[in-house]
């Protein structure tokens, strides 16, 4: 059953002959906070000066549920329509950064300020003119973004009268009192001013009825509308009660406004609370109510009248709500929102520039799922890539799930599961939004012969095709192996479509993380997405041996090599074989390689940017996120990092023209 | 069936007169793999010179089955007590490091080189004092401990005569040719020969027997033994055959003795194959055979005979076997010794000073388990060690899991797993064998306020007792929160207890990882097995502003603050409580905290080492993981760390002995 309120916020008799009202029921629905989620992430931010929003309210619920001030997805756009026969109405929204900004905020002032604009509405004459001022609502939320819980206060200021309002006459419903005639002409003429003014709802106009006709009319219409009443004047209300002897809240302000205005001239008003109702398909306005109250007389001084309007929460006590939508959000979306949280948060404050799509939306290729391949996957996934494949030929064995965080001791059971396999599966298990594949076959390496039989010949040109398709569908190609031969033909492959390369390798306890020069197009191609394909300024300057060398002209992982890449698992002791190392040290170079991949990708010239050196630790970065090195060659014993530039070698194995010529026919460049 | 082999390794008509041989099958158990493991990382690591193994045989097998050659988790201890009447058998591991040299190891060339050591002791006469000299086998293998594969070649050397030996007696079973008595006197002089010799069996003897008795000698004792016996020569050999036609493998090496020794004054001799069975519980010698031969004269020159041996594969060929133990191995004890494996590698060739135990024995306790705790736990994981324990408060929400790697979607659900609770479990499902507990409690904080009811105060005090518990069974602290003052407490807690404290912290792109510098104890105490607690000679260094400060001067987190710990949480906006930070981040700081806290345990003076500073970088390092500095500062927008070095503050709110003494008045120290 609805609460009513008494002008006085005092408890009353309720036979006394003082009106009280029934008050509004906030109906902020699971729209309404996904908007507010929106807004906050990518338009409001750290912004909190307060915003225009827009609620309705209608007259449609069932006999005894409260009146409603509904706020929906819609609430943020004030143009949006409002369905059909609701009533808009406007509110502040005041959306604190902090839990501790919403407790704190002084609701008082907060409700004076409110009524103050109200009461100067009045005193004016434009809220004659756009009633819509009376009908305002505030709103302060606070919400956490972290556990999905919002914190709202709604308030809905009402003016009061210093001593009340006495009734006259008793509310009776408008059947009572209307003949069929009249509620069929009341209806059609209100209609017809919904239309005149072109509105779905009307909150406030003016009535004069005679036996057979009913009039209405805006408020602004006021002088000689009532001329021929006889001092009798009627006023109508657009009512979201339904409570049959008390009016709902928006009559509040405009008794109001009607006191200041006309009080001087009027004894009494009669009072039609319009109750516009589609019950069942079927619309009816005899639920209306009427009723006459005395107009109280030099009532206000200039001054501000007291207000009410803040809301009781659930418990019945004055205080904030709390929704946890946590609940009842879909938990996969509820995932995809919290993942992409963190990274907006990163602009609102620290990086305003950050170009968070480039990042998100780079096609990631993990060719190698193992110490380095998963630390490179869980930090991909911090960054909200959404397209991870690995390729791998391995199966998990008992004492990698230690080392290898995307794996666990179930994974090594009955000869162990394939790591590509796993490792996407994984992905999957983390979170449900990324697109993740595994491929468990192998790259073909130099120097490993291949068993020359019809079989093996054939399954060793499918996992080149195969390698060949997949650096094609991907924008960026980590190379995460433990052999250096078999990161040969993915390099040649890469460097031949422009791919950019980031190449990670550990030793015991030293790491090199690396980006590949990337190759200048022969023609100007339409590139991908990630990197402008056009060589930028970076080409015009001067190019020393270790200093503003451009993208194109780097190095790639086997430039420095003076042999070919041969057989490096044959002859290798265990020790060798593990790659053993301390086991800090994947971690760290797996994370600096997708932060070396964002930083390149952040770069307006991605791929072809000019290599930052050590010595440029001193300078300006070129972008928001820092250096775009070339190398990062980390030593764990000192626990220092430097970052070597080098060139291409002309006669490289791997990514020189020639190589590429050979390999690559069809796409011969430079 | 068992095969049987005639000298010339020539398939020979069974109906040949020719003698052929059953040869030996070789049964290495488990036991034995998972001792050469053992050996392999802890004792051989890198040696591949050739190691003397122990092997057994015996013949208690069911009739049809071959004879074998048993090697089990003793055969490494050639010491070891040998089964009941089996009979010893000496042979050569010869382990390699690689596949590689396992597959191009000379066969030939060990096999003659084995056989030429046989044929020498018999020229020598050294194997008619020692018979076990013609008793011996050539073991190759090549251990692959990454997959639990096991390679290897089994050979059991024999000499041969170059035209094979003539059966004059074709071979029958004793019970048709001995009479009970004479097979009991047999039994009898032969176990009294053993009990004389202190042995399991005897493997090869001299037999004369009469109507009504049986006299056997060792070989040794050949002069005058058959003196009485009329030309006549019967010599014994202990048989693990059961096949009735053929003699075992072990006969070989004895008819070439026989024939070199004595070839000139016999023309032939009696064989009795010994056959010293066990079958449920009953010993039978009855099933022995014997037979009769033609003694070779003039077979041999002074070279070593043509030798055969290496044992054919499951497929019939000549090749090595393999032994997958991965699947009859017990999944979660080959996981910990999987684990293992990794880290003993390290030892093997690249740190060979690393002392591994004062690592995996350090109980660790980490204070949060967000990104920082789940990656410092993973690495902790990697370095093996097996106390690790978590203390939080939160609970896992959707956008955890994407940045914390402990977690997955499914821990979201239904409001979020405590975090303390579902890190210790995951690390569970990564390695059963880890000892992982999570608490699930706050940590009091300064500024924070209590609600001052019964019940709160009541529980805070609880914490705080809890905490200190904690700390108490741990040796590791490791502060990895998300606010300043929740570090306190346990700082305070930890610099009162000396336990080592390492504290890792985030920015967005920047991070500090330090060592809390560790007071001196008042007395010498027992400290635990991690530190020294007696500061080393670094005290009697100088210490200036910012070298050469040992341990006991460093400061803490909070040595450097003005004020004391407040509320930092109070009214951050959502960028700050999320402690926004470029996804690689804590990966890095959390690998670094566990590298940190590895090189100071490595450290011999631990807690209290000189710290190094960024100007160390040049000098020698002084562990063989490399410097120990007292912070690691990060840059990640410059790919660059610096190593800070700071003396502890007398005022300091968390360290000074002032703070220590009115929060543990009872370990006041200094």
């Amino acid at each position: 059953m609805a609460a009513v309120s008494n002008e006085s916020q005092n408890p009353v008799d309720p036979g006394s002959s003082k009106l009280q009202f029934a008050p509004f029921s906030s109906a902020l629905n699971v729209g309404f906070w996904h908007e507010l989620t929106q807004k906050k992430l990518n338009e409001y931010r750290l912004d909190e000066t307060p915003k225009v929003i827009k609620g309705y309210y209608y007259n449609g619920d069932p006999s005894g549920f409260p009146a409603r001030l509904t706020l929906e997805y819609s609430a943020f756009d004030i143009n949006a329509s409002i369905p059909a026969r609701c009533c808009p109405a406007f509110g502040t929204l005041y959306n604190t950064n902090t839990f501790e900004t919403f407790k704190s905020c002084d609701k008082k002032s907060l409700l004076e300020k409110e009524a103050n604009e109200i009461w100067e509405s009045i005193k004016s004459g434009a809220a004659l003119e756009n009633p819509m001022l009376l009908n305002r609502f505030l709103l302060l939320t606070f919400a956490d973004l972290k556990k999905y819980h919002f914190y709202y206060w709604f308030c809905y200021p009402a003016l009061c009268f210093p001593d009340g309002i006495h009734v006259i006459q008793k509310p009776v419903c408008l059947g009572d009192r209307f003949s069929l005639n009249q509620i069929q002409a009341l209806q059609k003429a209100y209609d017809e001013l919904c239309q005149t003014e072109g509105v779905t709802a009307f909150p406030y106009f003016l009535i004069k009825y005679h036996d057979n006709s009913v009039v209405v009319s805006p408020l602004k219409k006021w002088d000689g509308f009532f001329q021929d009443q006889g001092g009798k004047v009627t006023v109508g209300v657009y009512d979201p009660c339904n409570l049959s002897h008390y009016p709902g809240w928006p009559l509040r302000n405009f008794l109001i406004l009607a006191s200041h205005k006309w009080g001087n001239i009027l004894q009494s008003i009669e009072v039609l609370c319009f109750r516009d109702r589609t019950m069942q398909g079927v619309r009816d306005i005899t639920h209306s109510i009427i009723f006459e109250i005395k107009l109280p007389q030099g009532a206000f001084g200039p001054d501000c009248p007291k207000a009410v309007g803040w809301e009781k929460n659930q418990k019945g006590g004055m205080g904030p709500r709390v929704v946890n939508l946590s609940e009842c959000m879909d938990p996969k979306r509820l995932a995809e929102s919290s993942v992409d949280l963190n990274l907006k948060l990163m602009c609102w404050r620290l990086v305003p520039t950050l170009d968070l799509e480039k990042i998100v939306s780079a096609k990631c290729l993990l060719l190698g799922a193992g110490t380095l391949g998963c630390s490179v996957a869980r930090t991909l996934m911090g960054w909200g890539v959404r397209k991870i494949t690995f390729v791998d030929n391995a199966r998990i064995s008992y004492s990698n799930p230690v080392r290898q965080p995307l794996y666990e001791f179930e994974d090594c059971l009955s000869g162990g599961k394939p790591k590509a396999l796993a490792a996407a599966e994984r992905l999957q298990k983390i979170f449900p939004g990324v697109n993740s594949e595994g491929y468990n076959m192998s790259i073909p390496m130099p120097g490993h012969p291949v068993n020359f039989s019809e079989v093996t010949m054939a399954q060793a040109r499918k996992d080149v095709a195969t390698l060949e398709e997949l650096i094609d569908a991907h924008d960026v190609v980590f190379l995460l192996m433990d052999t250096r031969e078999s990161r040969w033909l993915p390099a040649v492959i890469a460097a031949s479509k422009r791919k950019l390369v980031i190449n990670a390798a550990l030793g015991f306890d030293t790491f090199v993380v690396m980006r590949h020069g990337l190759k200048k197009p022969k023609q100007q191609e339409t590139g991908n997405a990630c990197f402008n394909t056009a060589p930028g300024p970076s080409d015009l300057l001067g190019s020393s041996l270790f200093s503003n060398i451009p993208g194109y002209k780097l190095g790639c992982y086997f430039c420095n090599d003076v042999v070919a890449p041969g057989d490096s698992t044959r002859d290798r002791t265990l020790d060798q074989q593990c790659t053993v190392s301390r086991p800090g040290l994947a971690m760290i170079a797996g994370a600096l390689a997708v932060e070396l991949m964002v930083s390149v990708l952040q770069h307006p010239e991605g791929g072809y940017a000019v290599a930052s050196s050590s010595d440029d630790r001193m300078n300006e970065p070129p972008t928001s996120l820092g250096l775009v090195p070339h190398q990062i060659r980390g030593f764990l014993s000192r626990f220092d990092n430097v970052l070597p530039v080098s060139l291409a070698f002309d006669k490289c194995t791997a990514c020189s023209p020639k190589i590429a010529r050979i390999h690559y026919p069809a796409t011969i460049h430079q």
